[in-house]
């Protein structure tokens, strides 16, 4: 198979895991008999040092002409005691999911069984849990208007859903549930917002085509508690673009840390692959981050973009054999790991190269 | 001391649980020598039904007229496959909040040693846990316009802040951590959003006057995972209106079940003591529910709003004692507790009433 694939590290330890995620494809790749061709480009903080401008043009383009992006993360601390920055990595970011259309973010929650002690939450309850959740990534108070008024003495921003968006992300929710375990739950706050009421009437109203699926609504403030309380209840959970960040990076630990976890941005056109985690410059340029989440976010690539499912598995595979091997970075060890298992970025990336 | 006691008892569980809640500012009175008086009125859909109005005039005004609030919970699932109802029981809350100018929500988490197991997080993580939320109570997307347009295919809401809204929650929480491990914890989405950059200004020019507290920002994403990871990193926090309201139901985990929690609604007049847990329509009627959140609620209510220290540390006292004497009620039994062991809401309620 022939696939150009353009990879964006963006910031901080978004270079050091997407390094290694790449040199993951390669080999599969080789192994595989396909023929990848690889460019690169620069968004976020990285975009604005260099171009001033967070996702300049020609990033945009080199996307639109790929078949897959595989993505780091964006971010800057020096933005973080300067509220009135103008041009910020974020915007980036979010330029991005809007002009390649990518209103589905797929995160994939599920333990390796080797790392059910990594997790805060207690492993009894953990055993077994597996849930995909469907983050609508293109609307919501990401997108609406945003402003300062009265003076600058008061600011919005504007949470705001349209029928058209909420019924795609509910379709490939509940597409995804019948492939799974059949229950799905909307998250919303339709209690007090109106936003979150449309939210309930497009997947009231979508559920009719799907007769089979068990639906649920919880409020956000109630699907925060049961995430932790009770994982296993859990299946397909869909909501919005803000809701949906909050209880994906909770949601994080029951895989034991967000260096686990990938997801998988999709919609009109080009697919993004990326870590859920951030840049994390408290440990950027120490090549001590977790390169999982990476690898895991090319095995998505594989399997969602290029339907290559053996290759995608093969990839899993070989975490699963290296965490099996007992080998672990600094955020997925736990007191009990022989300090010279705990391996860097780039050893952690060359076991999974070696078991592939 | 005399002090007038309104009691709104709401809706669900509110009923049993206010009812507990009640006999022990009761028996409080008694002990201690005090003339409390008190009233009832209705609020939520226990009000809709009789009145048509989710917050009565009536109950507006004996609300005005009291020293003090001991809530139960609005809310009822008839409205929850109905997104489209025109008055609903949050409605109720939401106007109270807004009239009484309650803008300051307190919500302590503290861990009773007892409970140690009840939580779904590591045990070792947690011993020591104790959290105290600021969650502003009266702006942000809960009092924001809201509207349909375009012909009812599009909701929105406003998510909306003024600086002065910020300072005086600020301000709150600054002087909170004075008192304790001089920490505070700042959540907000100014990544992204225009109404958290204002928040993050504000808060930041707040803490020139508390050169001792040490600052800490933090995205509501990661916020919403850093708490279940490390419960004890946290002391102070301050956050808005929907941010707080998903924060503090996710750390009632760390208290071991939201039947433990309870909360403080102050600002302008009139406090107001509730749950944090809601009406809970699935287990109301069965006497189950646990009441020791409302009885807490009346032990916050006699320290903040009466100054009455000991009364409340009698309370709370109470609650240990009945704790450590190993009953429990069902939400927080675990595989250990002897079936005798585990109390319906009144029996609980004696416990504590004997303790006193
Ligand atoms: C960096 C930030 C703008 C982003 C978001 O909030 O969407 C991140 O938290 C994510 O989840 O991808
Ligand atoms: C019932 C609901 C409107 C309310 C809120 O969101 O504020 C509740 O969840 C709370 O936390 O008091």
């Amino acid at each position: 198979m022939k696939k150009h694939i353009l990879i964006v590290p963006g910031d901080g330890i978004g270079q050091e895991v997407t390094a290694v995620g790449k040199k993951v494809v390669e080999k599969i790749a080789a192994k595989f008999g396909h023929e990848f061709t690889y460019d690169e480009a620069l968004i976020g903080h990285a975009a604005i040092e260099a171009t001033g401008d967070p996702l300049p043009e020609e990033t945009l383009v080199k996307m639109k002409a790929s078949d897959a992006i595989l993505f780091g993360a964006v971010g800057h601390p020096k933005y973080d005691n300067d509220p009135s920055a103008k041009v910020r990595p974020e915007q980036g970011l979010l330029k991005m999911r809007k002009e390649l259309g990518l209103y589905a973010n797929l995160r994939p929650i599920k333990l390796f069984d080797e790392l059910l002690e990594a997790s805060s939450i207690k492993p009894e309850l953990l055993k077994g849990a597996d849930i995909l959740f469907f983050r609508e990534l293109t609307g919501d108070v990401y997108f609406g208007k945003r402003e300062r008024i009265d003076e600058g003495n008061t600011a919005y921003d504007t949470m705001i859903y349209s029928k058209y968006e909420v019924e795609r992300i509910a379709r490939k929710a509940f597409d995804a549930a019948m492939t799974r375990g059949k229950r799905l739950m909307s998250v919303d706050k339709a209690n007090v917002l109106e936003s979150s009421r449309l939210w309930r009437e497009v997947v009231l109203e979508v559920a009719k085509d799907y007769p089979e699926v068990q639906l649920e609504h919880q409020f956000v403030d109630a699907a925060a508690m049961l995430l932790i309380k009770d994982p296993r209840k859990f299946d397909v959970v869909v909501t919005g673009n803000l809701f949906g960040d909050i209880l994906t990076d909770e949601a994080s630990q029951i895989a034991g840390s967000m260096g686990m976890l990938a997801s998988a941005s999709v919609g009109d056109s080009t697919g993004v692959y990326e870590p859920i985690h951030g840049s994390a410059h408290d440990i950027t340029g120490k090549g001590v981050a977790n390169p999982l989440a990476s690898v895991l976010s090319a095995a998505l690539m594989l399997d969602i973009s290029f339907g290559l499912k053996a290759e995608s598995e093969a990839i899993i595979t070989a975490v699963d054999a290296t965490l099996k091997a007992g080998f672990r970075t600094r955020d997925i060890a736990d007191a009990n790991t022989p300090a010279d298992m705990i391996l860097g970025t780039e050893a952690m990336g060359e076991q999974i190269l070696s078991k592939l």
